[in-house]
């Protein structure tokens, strides 16, 4: 038997980062444009955009700056506070993945 | 901010025990009858029989026998396998969800 978790968080009862959003501000760490992201997901730039407002303005925090310098310049990047925001959450998701594992280690219907 | 978490049991990739089943399963101790708890839960009475029965497979194992004796007699009850099983999946559930509000009390992003 395994265990599943699934983990997010939410303010005021709304939706604040779930696996959606952690996977797009991820991605676009990696590619380095919303653009380049949103296609990578398979969502629209739109929706992409919407998500990142949506979750600075739950958050009360920019989370997303134009790309400087660099080569061929532009795009976005995620801000000092964005980055650590997302390492803080998955430090504690990673803790609390072998926290349950462990704990769920063997689990099954005893048998008499 | 707020954690939520969802845990639930997967074996050879099948969901074993969610919250849908877990619900079902209690309701059956709570009520005495398939029929009565389903009832409760705004589901038919064919869509419980058929969530036992995958549970049952999955599992390996009885978990409702009918019940005998007691006032009017008739009526299903959990076999003492499933409610041990419930109860072992229910303390490691409160276990881990005391866990997480610990890890993540006053988690939030944090501003310089």
């Amino acid at each position: 038997m395994e265990v599943k978790i699934k983990i997010w968080l939410e303010k005021d009862g709304l939706n604040v980062l779930g696996d959606g959003r952690l996977k797009l501000l991820r991605t676009i760490d990696e590619v380095g444009s919303i653009n380049a992201a949103a296609e990578k997901l398979g969502i629209s730039y739109r929706h992409a955009w919407g998500h990142l407002k949506k979750l600075e303005e739950r958050l009360g925090c920019k989370l997303i700056e134009p790309r400087t310098g660099g080569k061929g310049g532009g795009g976005t990047t995620l801000t000092a506070g964005a980055k650590r925001f997302l390492s803080d959450f998955e430090k504690i998701r990673k803790e609390i993945d072998s926290h349950v594992k462990e704990k769920f280690e063997g689990f099954d219907m005893r048998k008499d």
